[in-house]
């Protein structure tokens, strides 16, 4: 079974995430829609593109991802459809393909201008008049290039970089996850084992395995389940 | 594959939802469940309505469309289950299906009496005990006058229509969703593409294509992907 | 089509119930996830444990049922998976499973051991590193036994017990649930249809069928949809 995933910050309750939901299932029936998530606040580019980053690759070739968080919808914005070491993606072309590009090995990118998908499609909604049905297309099999021209110069994020020092390393805080969890830029393999961490000038102590290995309500450095440097407190 | 999508004010973190879904998995295995949403407020029968009537006609025919917003659980209020321009509906009969009735070419509904259905039926969860199972039997291709007998007076919602008047044209705010746009009832289709909107006494100007037409932060008047008037603020 | 559920307390906006999905994709491609819920509260295990009780049983026989709320993640606590009265389960060794256990005719649990699946699992996230992969193994038809060895004494939360009185019974809250109904641990089969309702020293009268067997804004007591007492204001 093919699937096809929805991330968008939408909420559920209006209809508008299964008004997507229902175009596929009429486009390509035989294709599974997963809603990933349709809470991203809203119009938070980088929280779909680390959202995102966390499920691409883990779902199997020939899935069909769709980001919809979409502040531009309307203006001359593309909207983009891609091959990226074996999965696709569609989205508008505004940053949250980012982080899966960054550790691409192979991309293509196309403009969506295909007559059928664009010229009827709403001002206002193109998750349901241009992502949902090229993500349905491409579903059923058809061929990325299809949809329109190739693209080489995506919009990206600029996501803050980490910093080798003579003391280790420095540098931001991504995210702050649903858990309370600040998940920075900083890869666990970079520190050492006995690394010491400090959250601006406040030290958090020595970078720990896992949440156990303080007490409840203690802070605690570690390296989480992306790679990255997290400070969380623990429960 | 059959999709039966279900709409309630539930939430998830209760298990209610699951265990409707886990009843059409039961009963009907083939069939996709789909989540449309859990998140209508609690008793928002108009709000469901409206989410409804956004994703409805987008599945394809067969599809089980289940509404679970049922404030009346346990009362004398009928259980209907509906054929719709080729679609299948389970829902109380309290209006939830107001919307896609009004717009409905051909339609046949029933009072869900079967006596498999409603006489083992729980007093307070009609959506496990009722509505699911029903609508699983209709999904595996269940007649629909297996369910229980004709209906001709569904209840229906006053939904405030809007009325053209000398200057243009006099409606109402029915919705806010989830970004914040105020949903009217006025038909796009009756405004000339020069014309000016007011809400109350307030003038937003010109009626625009997109989002993008005006400065970030400013207030636009626009036909929504629905077609209808909306007034926003962008971003 | 197998089914694998999904409860959790990771919300859905950070992606990481997204990645549990993409590893049960990508191992047992003809399963289908359905995401029960991903809105416990934050480490609430008996809310996790009294949500899974609601739907576990209601889902058809070799259904797989993931339970991942899991403060304890990177201590020393096991990760269970169980065949119960002919469904199976995957959750971290902390109670999440004590009512289905309770009510269980045939439960037989193993202590996730399987190298394969624990050591490269990383110290935070044994959802998408542990349980998902495990839950996709039985989704596929594999043994219970080749995840690892029985386990006799699984932790079991200890829930209130009711008690019956020479007055008839007294039990406790358990749960409010989204609606605002107190649900309480008496069981319905315990109490006539004539019984007199108290909380606390204050009397809410007879126990009703429905809610509808009061006026809006009233307190109604009555014998919920899983069997148990229930306190209620209608609407």
């Amino acid at each position: 079974m093919t699937r096809v995933t929805l991330l968008t910050d939408f909420g559920t309750a209006d209809g508008y995430a299964a008004a997507m939901a229902g175009v596929v299932a009429a486009t390509a029936p035989e294709a599974g829609v997963e809603h990933a998530s349709h809470a991203v606040p809203h119009g938070d580019i980088l929280g779909a593109a680390l959202a995102l980053s966390r499920y691409a690759d883990l779902y199997p070739e020939g899935t069909v991802h769709v980001v919809v968080v979409d502040p531009g919808v309307g203006t001359e914005r593309r909207a983009l459809a891609a091959r990226i070491d074996g999965r696709f993606y569609v989205a508008p072309d505004n940053g949250a393909l980012t982080l899966v590009l960054q550790r691409a090995e192979r991309a293509r990118l196309v403009d969506i201008t295909e007559p059928d998908l664009v010229e009827r499609a709403s001002a206002t909604f193109h998750g349901r008049d241009i992502f949902a049905p090229s993500a349905a297309r491409l579903a059923r099999g058809g061929a990325l290039d299809t949809l329109g021209s190739p693209v080489h110069d995506p919009v990206l994020l600029s996501v803050p970089q980490p910093q080798r020092t003579d003391a280790g390393a420095r540098g931001e805080v991504l995210e702050v996850d649903r858990f309370g969890n600040l998940i920075t830029n900083i890869p666990g393999a970079w520190l050492g084992s006995g690394a010491r961490v400090e959250v601006g000038r406040d030290p958090v102590g020595e970078l720990r395995r896992t949440y156990g290995d303080v007490g409840p309500g203690e802070v605690v450095a570690l390296v989480g389940s992306t790679g990255l440097l997290e400070v969380s407190v623990r429960n």
